[in-house]
């Protein structure tokens, strides 16, 4: 109800403030008996961190989580597994400009606004730091949906106006963690990385989009009418800090097809298996998997926080001007690919036990 | 969980199938004490009805709605409305050719294999008719915004590659309604309605994108951290049949922007209130509505039910041809508008009723 | 949220004043494939049916129900499962007498209070008119648990000072149905007629109990610590109208006992099946079922409805005197049978879905 | 859905094995802006901690909670709520021998059946030490709730066969905190705590109830037709380790009532307000609060650890024999008090919240 929890089965609530004690996620209707392989939930855990190369901020988090209950002799247990990331001692006055201030386009304003009252230290509850704790659970639905067949893979597929025009088909996906920006070609990966170091240069930042493909996704995943399994995954994207669209199969540019061009054809498989012979359907159709491969793209806005002089206002409505001051990161895009996958693995988690009580 | 019931306070649950004997929706959380204006409900429901005009399908629906439960004396009780609309007496034979078929990006292969059998008559539950019971849903929500000042306006903004250029902010909403194809501006709206008669003729579909705006919404809609005013919105939009896509503010094309010009400035206007001076955010900041225009964009792709001819397979996975027959809808998305509307005024009207438990 | 619904994956939403057109129920959840026997949702309904006997209200009421979809060809799609049972016309005279005046013991002050409004013809939402939707959709949940083997049934164990002292074991369960009284001992049940029948003389009424016995619930069921299944089975119950008590297993009495009396020891069966000699516990252990018998019991004051004058007041406060008249359920206990069974039906096959999800 | 959870607007998730690192809550829900009294909340906790009399357990328990998030500057800011309590490092040679062996009316063999897995470890999830959990968030539902005027106690009135016979009315609720058994008359504690220390003295535990008074509630709260307020009420209680009962109002004994006796008239009070002469009702009617006290009994069954020899089984079904060892709880019930009063505490902020969204 206050929007702090996300699934119906597999279930998550996140907590913390970017400058409180400790952020962290209860996880909640995990089934028992899952192996935990918890090199794994750091690796994702640093791949969402900053200060990990070159184009991201330099800002240094803790990310060293620690389970509280839930998991034992290595494996879950079927109750709730409680995960924290503590915080750093956070500096006062390091915010105390932002107290009173609204700074453009993040949430201080509505915040404030919305609860009377907000925690102004480095965006608080509205900071991407929250995205650490959706990591960490959606690292763990990951190692849970692994063991159906499905895998989830996410890369930038533009930057500002530099585009990867190949489809995902035509491009490695396992090269998209060979480069800084997570993009699967080499050449336009050089090209993004240019962009946002000339960006940061300017004390701006850009956007871009980020594409996430479901190999292996078994038929019949999604709740018709209203939780259809698109529904449910753009939610999750929508969810995460400064996405403003979501599209899966033929998208966008899909409304300008005629009906016979953008229809999936249905044939058998030598393996006698059915299938449909072109894919703008994205692997769902009347809202439930079909068997083929989901895949979906996610606009991320340039972030709010530029290092130049914004005008703004005060509490009382007294116009100001605020600086840029300390580390940003010029582009968010090549760390928001483990959170979307994460987001991404927690529909599926949640979706792949919901379909357990579809049929007698 | 089964997925059809949408909504946290304000929740409807729909149910039927489009050739069982009735449709309808209960809308559990609306407060008591609404007068109902019935012919408000009736006017949406005609709105999204088939056979309205020239370039919609020519079929034929009931749609007299029947109020159950839940109205006393013409005004709401607090508990659950209960509405109903009688399907017409399905003739079996018309569907006898789809008993064993699966139609190319329909959903009957994904109902059969998710839930072991189907509805095949007129496309049983996945069929669009259950958008109905969302428009009177969404009408009685619509009444009960209102009275917060609130108003959703929807129109058609392109149709396969005929695009109204203009922003929602040059154009008279008022006028959306003045033509067959809802879209503001006469000069596009006729190219749009040649466009739509000539894909009749060619017994095809095409898609397009409705544009919806939400003047008057208060500040303070929407729960962060997952429940986003976008979120749910985009959630809404996503699960109404054929959409493929969902933006706000500045969507997919905001992604090529840079923060010193996506940012939104704000200052103080005369009558005292905190505004922004430009609209990027799409009057969503931080998942929470600041006052300012809500407005977004809703992909759909053209239908599935074409009049040509179709290669398919059947339940044993034998190939076979699939038919044009009957009539066809050549476009949905001016049909398309009021349901955009009634699924906006849910969201809307459930986030007015969560936000008044959030202070103290 | 607005208390309409019961159960998490079954899940049932009622609807439907008293006097209003209709009363019904949705099912969300039922698991697809499920062959429906409609004389057994019948037989439920005429069970808990006014005027079934010489000890109920002789008041006549229409209980043909109407399943509105999610059935097709004898068997659930796995869709929601509407159905309606449509109200007689309602005489407005014969309640004008109520519409200003709170009668003793009902709800119609605390609804005036809560919402503002209320239907006053007989009730309204408050009715226990609402209790035959509970009873078509637990005909449906006995008809998925019984293909797990699972059988439900309650008698009544006490009626006013009459009780029935022996235990559940100690009688023949099958002969409850076979008096009036659903009383599975001849003798007592004889007593309690007599007493329900000179309680009808005096336009008085009296409460009782109903004891509950579910056999062949499999070990498992039950979600720890919040959805324990004997709370969830005590808060389905108590949400009966004119329950006022719930306890399962040793229950009140067992406070009065030791540890070292109460404990059920375990022991291996000849079939090498692990149960408890004694059963205390009343099948459920640290809130999940053990496979033993569970039982409980639910008692019920006398309802309100009396055939005497009483004084009240009206919405003014100014006092006034109300008349007993029309005819009086002089003990419901024997027609809340049906209801106790079917709201122990929907608890039993919402957690059998629920355990489905429990491990890897 | 996994049972961890519990309200809807005012929610809880509480997690933690009994000697895994730590247990704890999050809740999420809690209106912004409430100024949080920590003595208060360690209070509870004090009430509730084992060794703090001569009658309890003399096992320690580390109980200094921590919180993580969701307040700032002492007040809350309506984001979630994350306090946890560290427990004492297990010995895993204290329980070694309970890793295969069942132990009776404990929960180990359910939850080795539902999950198939379980922490050994001092009962792991199934636990009282569970119940510290709710206890902070039941002192933090408090502090909200007495901001409305409410006040909850909760005091025993009985321990086996000690009774106390007076009404809730006849004694001073004061007073019921100035013994350790927690009973508000001084003679019956007596004999109470005297039973208690003859039961410890045996080996054996001995069961109880809990009476529990809710003062200054106001009119309106509780949602028909399923989260009827004492639905709530008892689902919370019975949710509580080791209860097997609850009752309000005239509860199992008002069964025996003639309605004419039963029924509540209403009257106007001096001051104007409707209110009823005899509370039969229990301050409920229609499931909907009226305005008078609430009041309820909690039925305690005695705890299942015994330190007397007794027969079980181990997981291959063999028979053996369980010594008890170590410290016990003769009688929980006077550590249960502020455990009822949390759970009442957190269904009344629930429904103070969940009443707002009611009417226009």
């Amino acid at each position: 109800m206050a929007g702090n929890s996300f699934g119906e089965i597999f279930r998550i609530t996140t907590f913390g403030e970017s400058h409180g004690k400790a952020i962290g996620v209860v996880i909640d209707g995990c089934p028992s008996g899952l192996k935990l392989d918890l090199d794994l939930i750091q690796h994702e855990l640093d791949r969402r961190r900053p200060g990990q190369s070159a184009i991201t901020t330099q800002r240094k988090e803790s990310d060293t989580f620690e389970i509280l209950s839930g998991v034992f002799e290595g494996k879950t247990l079927g109750s709730p597994i409680a995960i924290t990331i503590k915080n750093e001692d956070p500096k006062p006055d390091d915010y105390a400009h932002l107290k009173e201030a609204y700074r453009p386009s993040h949430a201080d304003f509505t915040y404030e606004m919305k609860y009377g009252t907000r925690d102004y230290r480095g965006g608080g509850r509205a900071s991407a730091r929250e995205t650490a704790a959706r990591v960490i659970a959606g690292a763990i639905a990951k190692q849970f949906i692994q063991q159906a067949g499905i895998e989830i893979t996410a890369f930038v597929s533009s930057v500002g106006t530099i585009k990867l025009e190949k489809s995902y088909l035509d491009v490695d996906l396992a090269k998209a963690e060979g480069n800084i920006v997570r993009c699967p070609d080499a050449e336009i990966a050089d090209k993004m990385i240019a962009l946002i170091q000339d960006t940061r240069t300017k004390g701006d930042t850009v956007g871009g989009v980020v594409t996430c493909v479901i190999k292996g996704c078994p038929i019949g995943l999604g709740e018709p009418v209203f939780d259809k399994l698109h529904a449910e995954l753009g939610k999750a994207m929508l969810s995460i800090n400064a996405v403003h669209g979501f599209e899966y199969g033929s998208g966008f540019e899909g409304t300008q097809n005629y009906g016979s061009k953008n229809n999936d054809a249905f044939y058998t498989t030598a393996e006698n298996k059915i299938e449909t012979k072109t894919n703008f359907s994205g692997g769902i159709q009347g809202g439930i998997s079909n068997g083929m491969n989901i895949y979906f793209n996610v606009a991320f806005k340039p972030v709010a926080t530029i290092m130049q002089t914004q005008s703004s206002v005060d509490k009382e409505g007294h116009e100001l001007e605020l600086k840029g001051k300390g580390r940003h990161d010029p582009c968010v895009v090549p760390r928001a690919v483990p959170i979307v996958e994460a987001m991404a693995a927690l529909v599926i988690a949640d979706h792949l036990l919901r379909h357990r009580t579809t049929q007698l």
